[in-house]
């Protein structure tokens, strides 16, 4: 089974072509005006002095190299002067600065130059991985390789150091990411000693060779060997990234070790600690997985990185087992607790993304909450640029094939032209999706077989073809047609009664898209709102969210009245309605500090 | 208005007299085995030096203070050796070790000896205040007033450093209670200096004379001069302490500017900041009043004094004015968030008391929780004493008279005997109360008007007679029987929909008593439970725990097969009835660590 990647394909219009013009118009120069000003980009000069400003820190090359990224997956679809300039000059200066025997990190090239590979969690071996990701895809995209020379005789470095020699003061990084980018670099230059490396890293992680102690050890997954990991634990965006690299090994190796650990890495994950949103890492305290079914909603972390990271761990395992609940994940999170980390202007982001938000609960002293409000840059701003190259190539997830079987994972307008084992096909996707759930599939070439994702939400949905786990099976040929209609109505989802917070509670969705409520439209006490969800409808008037398609439906409140003066009342049925609006969760927080809420009262 | 206080009556059986001689029989003993133990009495022969264990504490006095007011409280009402042998010693050691200038703490007699008075929260005050409550106790009950001489010469040492001389480092006390201790010694001693100074030390407080800054202010309620506190703020013992020493100076001053404070106070209190059971500080930094409506079950702190506190407060409010709301908050209290504080076998205690525990999410990182098992001791062990002070002299809050009219503020089995303007009664009241509603009011003595509280809780209630602000006015004579009947059907709560953790659930009361729900008899899930209410019957059976009256009731779950492997799933009608059980809310966690739920879900 192999991905189709982005390249191979076009995202022609619809809901992820806003979002890609977007990035492309103006998040991608927001984001690196924020890094330039706060010298992320500067650092690369690697001429900062005491006392000058913007002093260099250990993970601002990662910053720098996802942008530069998300710079060549715009540039693979077309030129930009801009971007291609800005990756030039970085380029430049990584190559002039980089140390004779290929080291190269913005804070250690001049900073605590003796402490290079001492310190475990200082996110050297991070930041490369994130170089090589770069460097891969600036090649890809400008058929130039001087950035990638130089960034695999960084990696040549590192296994010396760390393979050959073990000369390193730890055995594998602090921060996963390597792992995976090595495999990219495998299956891009073909040289089976990337592979090696990152089988190295991904093996030796959690041996007894490689101690640690205590809270540290499930902090960054060293508590057991890879193979006996079977429930997510420490942080939660080194857990999906180590997950991801654990998949990759898997398929290229044949590695079953590690295919069992990944499916129940997964299954933990999914059926046990993951928001309704595909968010996941509920525990503030370093940004970690939490117990099985301890998923609060208003303390919720649930990082940008690490909801974007469950979708990569989720696309490697649908290329080890084509099973819909794989591409449905990935579904959950890019529409929902992915998508909440940018705002609808382009140029603001969340890290951390609750289910709800109560900003008087801030005068509240002694707590932590979330932020009410996305910022346009973070002290540690991991997000934003793995927001941009993330939306710049998410045409990644639409196909992946096997044989003459092509798997249609997401519905997104696109068109996809690629060989398939016998043959070539070209795929045309119309649709309106995710608000509507029409998809018009139009396929050209040798004949073969498509295999249309049933969405989990599409509960009614009669296959007229055979179904297997959970793709609909069509026998196509060339000029063929499939017309697919995946009933959209707002549904009410409960929670498992394992989860304290949304007991009694539901979560509103309709098709892929979780739908919340803000305090702006819907005044006080937003939690005490019980909705009569046969009332709801799609907005046809856009103008309540900047075109965002909102929901009109009847709630009801109890009448404040009944409580003047009195905290605790004998039940009643006193009871008021109003026109509700829910909007989609992914669109909050973009007209000033509101209460946010998810799971809601039914009528 | 006047307190009939407890001497004047005997508490002859029921609820109270099983309470009292609990604390009679065991908790005396085993509350002064643990301060023994750890030195708190020890500490009275000011002998401790470096290296020997058990340092003495700033404010370790009170907690002996409180015990000897118990002591002598339970002296009041027959001999008992043990306990008089303590105080003695207790006294002996007190008045040995009194500086001559009167000066006693047994921390700063030995240690820190030049810091006495110079730090405002160092608690000499406080420590004083409730010296002088035990001593006017012990006075009462033994007709022996050395404990007494040698207090009232320390308060004649404070007065003349603090309000003579000024030469304290600090105006006002970091913890009230020297305020309200004050009162009542002049309320004894009829010396009028003892009024002024406690006047002196709440019109003082929060003036542009007691300068405090920021967080501090009103941790203290040194924010404002006291007659512009209108809002609950800071620490919640120091708080309603500070606003009974209001309440006490507004009846003997005639004080509207207090009295209208008082008032204010008590509403914010009660309208606002107050959970179900009574209790009040939700905020464990600081032990503090939150913002309004801010009552998390989870998380609540619920001090035991500070809910024990209220009932002292809302009880001199009732001599302000004689409404119902008053006596309604001390029943609130008294049989919930103050009753919680101690274990059914009177052997521990708990400091805080949620209204909910999730044993699990103890295994969350980063996050505080009230502990789930009442303990013998605590490091900070102010409830356990005051525990002992208030129960021993719960008679204090049953009756009051204003003239010939008598105020039946509390239903308790007892016997009064005491005064009237034109005359004197005797009365006996005769209830199963709280679990009964049947109150049997017999009348002996010169004609009087019985002014009846009818509990807030009991809303069906047909009055035969006038009704003034919750009370039912009878006129009665020599011989008169008054059969009261409060109905007690259970009522589901509503609170108020600005209570975020409340919305959609209910409280289960029956007369006084809050229900809560047990694991350990509910099994897991506990938060998903829907009771049917109608369905509820109090056991005859009371080996569910340990005589306490408890509830059957048909409960639903949620059925977790729906659930296998599974976090969400679309709305199901399927739900599973079992029998569940309630249990008192004072009664909780006798059985082990276990969840516990109050509000609830219904069918």
């Amino acid at each position: 089974m192999k991905q189709i990647s982005f390249e191979q394909l076009d995202i022609t219009g619809g809901f992820w072509k806003q979002k890609q013009d977007l990035i492309k118009n103006v998040t991608m120069k927001a984001v690196y005006d924020r890094f330039k000003e706060t010298g992320r980009f500067d650092g690369f000069k690697c001429d900062w002095q005491e006392g000058m400003p913007n002093k260099p820190h250990i993970f601002w090359d990662s910053d720098v190299a996802k942008w530069i990224e998300a710079a060549a997956y715009i540039l693979e679809k077309g030129h930009n002067d801009f971007l291609r300039n800005i990756c030039e000059e970085t380029i430049d200066l990584f190559i002039k600065n980089q140390d004779e025997n290929g080291y190269f990190n913005q804070y250690f090239n001049i900073i605590d130059c003796d402490k290079r590979f001492k310190v475990r969690d200082w996110h050297e071996l991070y930041c490369l991985g994130h170089f090589i990701e770069a460097a891969i895809a600036y090649a890809k995209a400008t058929n130039e390789d001087r950035f990638l020379k130089a960034v695999c005789r960084y990696v040549d470095y590192v296994k010396k150091v760390f393979i050959e020699e073990k000369s390193a003061a730890f055995l594998t990084p602090g921060h996963e990411e390597i792992e995976l980018a090595l495999v990219k670099l495998y299956d891009y230059t073909g040289d089976k000693k990337y592979l090696d490396m990152s089988r190295y890293f991904v093996e030796t992680r959690g041996t007894p060779e490689n101690p640690l102690h205590g809270w540290e050890q499930k902090y960054n997954q060293s508590h057991l060997p890879a193979r006996e990991q079977f429930t997510a634990e420490g942080h939660s965006v080194r857990a999906v990234y180590f997950y991801s690299a654990m998949a990759d090994l898997a398929i290229r190796l044949g590695d079953e070790g590690l295919r069992n650990a990944c499916e129940k890495l997964f299954e933990n994950i999914t059926e046990r600690r993951m928001y309704i949103t595909g968010a996941i890492g509920s525990m503030p305290r370093g940004e970690q997985f939490s117990i099985d079914y301890d998923l609060p909603n208003l303390t919720a972390y649930a990082e940008t990185c690490a909801n974007l990271g469950l979708a990569l761990f989720s696309r490697r395992m649908t290329l080890i087992e084509p099973d819909s609940r794989y591409a449905d994940t990935v579904e959950r999170v890019i529409y929902n607790g992915f998508l909440s980390g940018i705002s609808l202007d382009g140029k603001a982001f969340f890290y951390e993304n609750p289910l709800e938000i109560a900003p008087k609960l801030r005068l509240r002293e002694g707590e932590r909450y979330p932020i009410t409000q996305r910022l346009e840059v973070f002290g540690c701003s991991c997000c934003p640029p793995n927001i941009v190259r993330f939306i710049s190539s998410i045409g990644d997830f639409i196909y992946a094939a096997k044989g003459n079987i092509v798997y249609v994972n997401q519905y997104m307008e696109s068109k996809a032209a690629f060989a398939l084992e016998n043959g070539s096909c070209e795929i045309e996707q119309q649709t309106g999706y995710p608000f509507d759930g029409k998809v018009t599939i139009k396929y050209k070439g040798d004949p073969a077989t498509l295999a249309v994702r049933i969405p989990g939400w599409c509960t009614g949905y009669v296959a007229a073809n055979p179904v297997v786990k959970g793709y609909e099976m069509y026998e196509v040929k060339d000029g063929d047609v499939i017309e697919l209609e995946f009933d959209m109505p707002f549904v009410a989802f409960e929670a498992n009664p394992h989860i304290r917070d949304n007991a009694g509670r539901y979560a509103i969705m309709r098709g892929p898209i979780v739908f919340c409520m803000e305090g702006v439209d819907n005044g006080d006490c937003i939690k005490d709102i019980r909705l009569d969800l046969a009332t709801a409808c799609l907005t046809e008037d856009k103008s309540v969210l900047d075109g965002v398609p909102c929901v009109k439906v009847t709630g009801y409140k109890r009448d404040l009245s009944r409580f003047e003066r009195k905290l605790y009342v004998p039940k009643g049925s006193s009871i008021i309605p109003f026109e509700a609006t829910m909007i989609p969760y992914y669109a909050f927080a973009n007209r000033g500090e509101t209460d946010m809420l998810i799971w809601t009262m039914l009528k």
